[in-house]
């Protein structure tokens, strides 16, 4: 199906967020960039892929500061961050290759405060996943072959990591409703049917 | 199409939650339950229906305080409650309807933090309506015929009140996703669309 949206899928450790986002793109024949987004930041700054690996969606203190006082400009590049911390470098230049990538084509995108980097992009779809807390458990269990209580602790400092990253750097609470157009518990649903769910509602959205 | 579920339908102010449960309960046919409940607990009680439309969906302070020292068993029925401000007894008879309710049939209900009443039942689907400001703000006007401006306290105002009601009474945010199984954005969708949203998330949850 054709698709003149671009879809931000924001998503709780754990819910499948990931998987249903590849799947819809691959539904709607448009692009899907996740950690995709930390091999383009990689090549265009030259800076080590594993090394933004470990700093990928997580908080510093530094980078509102930084650019509260004004100290830098999402246009410069990455020669012009200076000492900044690399979270925050990686941040800023995901930010500014999610908005280029906007220019020119439709996409669904999982993470890194999509929805608000984009928020004034008026083909914007944004989608919360989220799920029961054991479903996510077992999720992790299952995925990384790591004990229960080990994968509850992951779970959960996931959980805090995400809401901080959110919060810091879009200045809105992580998990409200009214931040979405739609919000999917997934613990019940397979990927292929919470991807229908959301296709339904971009085919509305399409038809106006 | 039948359903084996009872459906919680939250909704913000202005959001048509309302029109979206009824037109629902229709689809599944199954009964409704919103302003209804008031005249159940006001024919159960013998207290004016008048009163307690007043009444309803407000938080007082007095209700948490008698039952957490055990004044208060939802079991003992209206002339139990001795001088609890009158919204805090239409809660209490509301709680106890809707559990009978539940005990016998499936439904739609909305509003009266019934999510929560519920929230042991294993057949519960939990929907959460809301929609932008400025949609409230038009569905306000059209509905009420009142200007712009009055519109807009008035769904400030219910906003308020009904994230007190709904945290007082269960303890939780209102408005966080995780309290819900499917939050719809109602701003762009018909009221039949919404619908359809729900009954396809339904669906998939009854061939379970």
């Amino acid at each position: 199906m054709s698709c003149n949206k671009i879809i931000t899928i924001t998503r709780q450790y754990g819910s499948g967020g990931h998987d249903i986002g590849k799947a819809l793109a691959k539904k709607l024949e448009i692009p899907f960039y996740d950690k995709e987004l930390i091999s383009i930041a990689a090549k265009e700054s030259g800076v080590s892929p594993e090394v933004f690996e470990q700093a990928d969606e997580k908080a510093t203190n530094s980078l509102l500061y930084s650019l509260s006082v004004g100290l830098y400009n999402y246009g410069n590049g990455f020669s012009s961050m200076g000492d900044l911390p690399v979270n925050d470098r990686l941040y800023i230049l995901q930010h500014k290759i999610i908005k280029e990538l906007a220019e020119k084509e439709n996409f669904v995108v999982v993470g890194r405060c999509a929805d608000y980097v984009l928020k004034d992009n008026p083909n914007l779809v944004k989608i919360y996943i989220y799920a029961d807390i054991d479903s996510r458990i077992k999720r992790a269990v299952d995925r990384q072959e790591i004990d229960p209580a080990r994968a509850k602790q992951a779970v959960l400092k996931a959980d805090k990591n995400r809401a901080n990253y959110y919060s810091f750097y879009s200045g809105k609470k992580w998990g409200l409703a009214d931040n979405y157009d739609l919000c999917i518990n997934s613990t019940y649903l397979t990927t292929e049917q919470a991807v229908k769910m959301i296709v339904s509602y971009i085919d509305i959205l399409n038809k106006k």
